[in-house]
């Protein structure tokens, strides 16, 4: 597909015909997610739980306008993409698909999502955005398609952010991903064989830490459809969990410590393996890598002393949760081994704070992402030489890339609506009756897409099942917004989008 | 004084020299601090308090060194400030007032503060900053000096924040405050002569609105010296009282209607007041205050509906308790008719979100202020229109001022720094155990200089006694941050500052 950004720089609403290649992809996106449905219909016939009927209902229910769809609307993608079109097709497929695949969970016989369609729906944007905020308890008796499903769901999502992160979100100049325009932006016809490979490359190497995880949470423990389930959810950062208690369930042979490394796989841009692949030793030494790694080493020494020494654990697991935990929430994954909001209250802030920061960008992780951390302390050090210097010229670099005016704007803008976003949901939250904490970390967890919050409720030992359902909904949107860049859903609003 | 910003950006390190000017104006300012203890003593005189000892000693030793400075300093400042002078001089003397005007307290034979620093010093932050967070409880039987040098310090900090948004921020480019930059920052020898005669206009009319304030408090039911402390802590929003419970304790005849004006009336630019008085008759027409007045009038109109409609209040109270205490946190004020956090869980939200708005620039209000809120939609706005006509040009406008990058960018650092060191300042709160509600209202109310913040501890029917000493500490830091706009204060931690 290709976005033809200058032909949309001129005023040009959408037209009936505009919207042809834009239902045409999410045709081609449910005709997947129907097709996806299969596995949990299987594994439930293969358990023999009656729960695989509401698969193969679902399946047709989103193969039948999938199809559709992509039927009434061949061959329109050919044409490439206008800018408008791509704006529009980011929401949309992603909203398809969040809504069909909430119908497995509204069909089920599983009594605490059936017939509930906030919780169908917040159990499937959840799993889709990779957030992995739960309404489900008593997961370790939960029909095993229903956890496949989700596990797939996170899957699924994790992959197609990375491709909307690589192919569209440069191209559309948003929060700065243009810092990333690369190769496999380019959209020419002689760059088409080049980022078709690129494009195999990303999948085999997705497939691959994949298939690699499943492996060694079999072989440290695991029985092979929970490592199945936990590989595919630790790559995608997603979270979910086949049991309530996430990985404090599981404790033997150094697992947890592999998790912590699964899921930093899934956190490191997903070119740099295309890179590494195509002979670049060098490719891991990137500058978000680097700052993330300092962090993140900073950061779990800190709390690892800091529990050691309170006598709160040894110093092997004070070590393990530390690292866990810290680069579960840094990553946006959410598993957790213990309930760390007992560490005190000085970790709970600490953990609230972390919540906000994410992970690389072109990965799987949500969060504002260490890149704009990045730009947004570049920019205040040439603002504090400004002050000093007030008629110094102070040019800013991100590496050997100068920043322009344009990247930083966008920047700034993203952390602007990003915590406008958030600290609306959070007013929005408590509109509903939930305590300062709950909504806080509540609405923090949901535009982050890090998926446990803080406190009794919605913390890493809770879930979201109690919550009303406007709080569902209200969060449902909020994943939505963090994991699409809030500005492809933003721009839809802006009446002069649509006027052209 | 001149502030010389050509010089200045000369690559000059701080000499020994270079200090003098500084010491001189701190020398000023602790004469000016020492005179204003005579107040205090005389009142506890009057009332026979043994307490005017605290004032007569404390006095002395703010003389001294005050009188030190000016003698051997003496003529240093005739030179002008360079701009490293100038950004020294704002966060040194208001330190050396708070921590010369906490001797008092110190000294006092008043229990609760009394002997301890971290209390003393608080309390004389939180008065000079026009904060107005208390950890005195039993206020209506506080000693009447002590309830007249709070009230005094928040009527100085007044004018004296005043006097600095008018006179050395726009000059030092922090926060956008360069939008500023009038003919009252012109600091050539021609304008002296004007520049004197609007400070002059500035005080009559700082002094002009206290005075009206005190006659109408008397006239509606205080006693003299409560209207006194008042109408000080109403212009200065500061927000001090003389009672536990605030203008609770008062109701008769609309004085918190009228209270609501003058809360007002100090968060106007007092330099419109100049230009009324010039003879501009559509001074006030001025964009902030429009922007200001819609606000308020949105916000106070749909708390009281909902107040009225869920039966909390009859029509008028509900309009009142609305009014007032919206205006009150909006105009960082902090009085309370009333425990709002009472009022529900989403108007907790609500008034969490309203501490960190602030009134208008050059006034005694704290917060991030209703410009920097309009430079960020501008700033937003053209950013939208960027991502839908990438090729587009959109200059962006204040009023008919053109918005340049200089200025949108110290606007947008400024709001980086403001949450960076709000949530810093959380986090750390919560290092001290104290829970999540308490320390981030905490954070807020203190950064923003509002006053009261949220929660059974510090919300508005409590008081910030029983915070550990270490969170006082904090918390007074914060307040400094936040009344010096936060740059001036950073900056001297910039290695580069010091080097030249
Ligand atoms: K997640
Ligand atoms: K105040």
């Amino acid at each position: 597909m290709k976005i033809a950004a200058k032909k949309a720089s001129l005023p040009r609403p959408i037209s009936a015909q505009g919207f042809k290649p834009v239902a045409y992809f999410c045709g081609i996106v449910l005709l997947a997610t129907a097709t996806m449905m299969a596995f949990p219909m299987l594994a439930d016939l293969y358990f023999g739980n009656e729960d695989w009927k509401a698969f193969a209902f679902a399946g047709v229910l989103t193969f039948i306008p999938g199809m559709s769809l992509v039927y009434f609307t061949k061959g329109s993608l050919k044409a490439g993409l206008g800018l408008r079109q791509a704006f529009l097709l980011t929401p949309l497929s992603w909203l398809a698909v969040s809504i069909f695949s909430a119908i497995p969970f509204y069909l089920s016989d599983y009594g605490i999502v059936r017939g509930s369609l906030a919780d169908s729906f917040f159990e499937a944007v959840s799993g889709i955005t990779t957030t992995g905020a739960t309404v489900i308890s008593g997961l370790n008796a939960a029909p095993p398609g229903m956890l496949l499903w989700r596990a797939l769901l996170q899957w699924m999502g994790g992959i197609g952010i990375i491709a909307t992160a690589i192919a569209i979100l440069p191209a559309l100049g948003i929060g700065g991903m243009q810092l990333f325009r690369t190769e496999s932006s380019d959209r020419s016809e002689k760059a088409m064989p080049r980022v078709r490979q690129i494009a195999a490359t990303l999948g085999k190497t997705y497939l691959g830490l994949t298939v690699l995880a499943v492996l060694v949470y079999w072989a440290t423990g695991m029985r092979i459809f929970d490592a199945i389930a936990h590989a595919m959810t630790s790559i995608a950062t997603g979270g979910y969990s086949t049991s309530d208690a996430s990985f404090g369930q599981w404790e033997s042979n150094g697992i947890q410590w592999f998790a912590t490394l699964f899921m930093l796989s899934g956190t490191i841009p997903f070119v740099l393996y295309v890179r590494f692949i195509a002979g670049d030793r060098r490719a891991f030494l990137d500058r978000q890598i680097r700052t993330l790694a300092v962090f993140l080493a900073v950061t779990i020494t800190l709390i690892a002393g800091w529990l050691f020494s309170s006598g709160t654990y040894a110093l092997e697991p004070a070590f393990r949760h530390a690292a866990f935990n810290v680069v579960s929430v840094v990553t946006t994954t959410g598993y957790a081994t213990t309930d760390y909001t007992l560490w005190g209250n000085a970790l709970v802030g600490v953990f609230f704070g972390l919540t906000f920061v994410g992970g690389c960008t072109g990965s799987t992780s949500g969060g504002i992402k260490i890149f704009r951390f990045e730009v947004l302390a570049i920019m205040l050090k040439a603002h504090f030489m400004r002050l000093i210097y007030p008629r110094g010229v102070f040019p800013r670099y991100y590496g050997d890339r100068k920043l322009d005016d344009d990247v930083v704007g966008s920047v700034v803008a993203f952390f602007a609506v990003f915590f406008l976003a958030y600290s609306a949901l959070t007013v929005g939250l408590m509109g509903f009756g939930l305590d300062f904490l709950t909504s806080a970390s509540g609405a923090a967890t949901a535009v982050a897409n890090v998926g446990p919050g803080l406190g009794d409720t919605i913390g890493p030992a809770g879930n979201f099942g109690s919550l009303p359902d406007g709080a569902k909904w209200l969060l449902s949107l909020g994943m939505l917004l963090g994991r699409l860049e809030l500005f492809t859903v933003l721009i839809l609003f802006v009446p002069r989008f649509w006027r052209g």
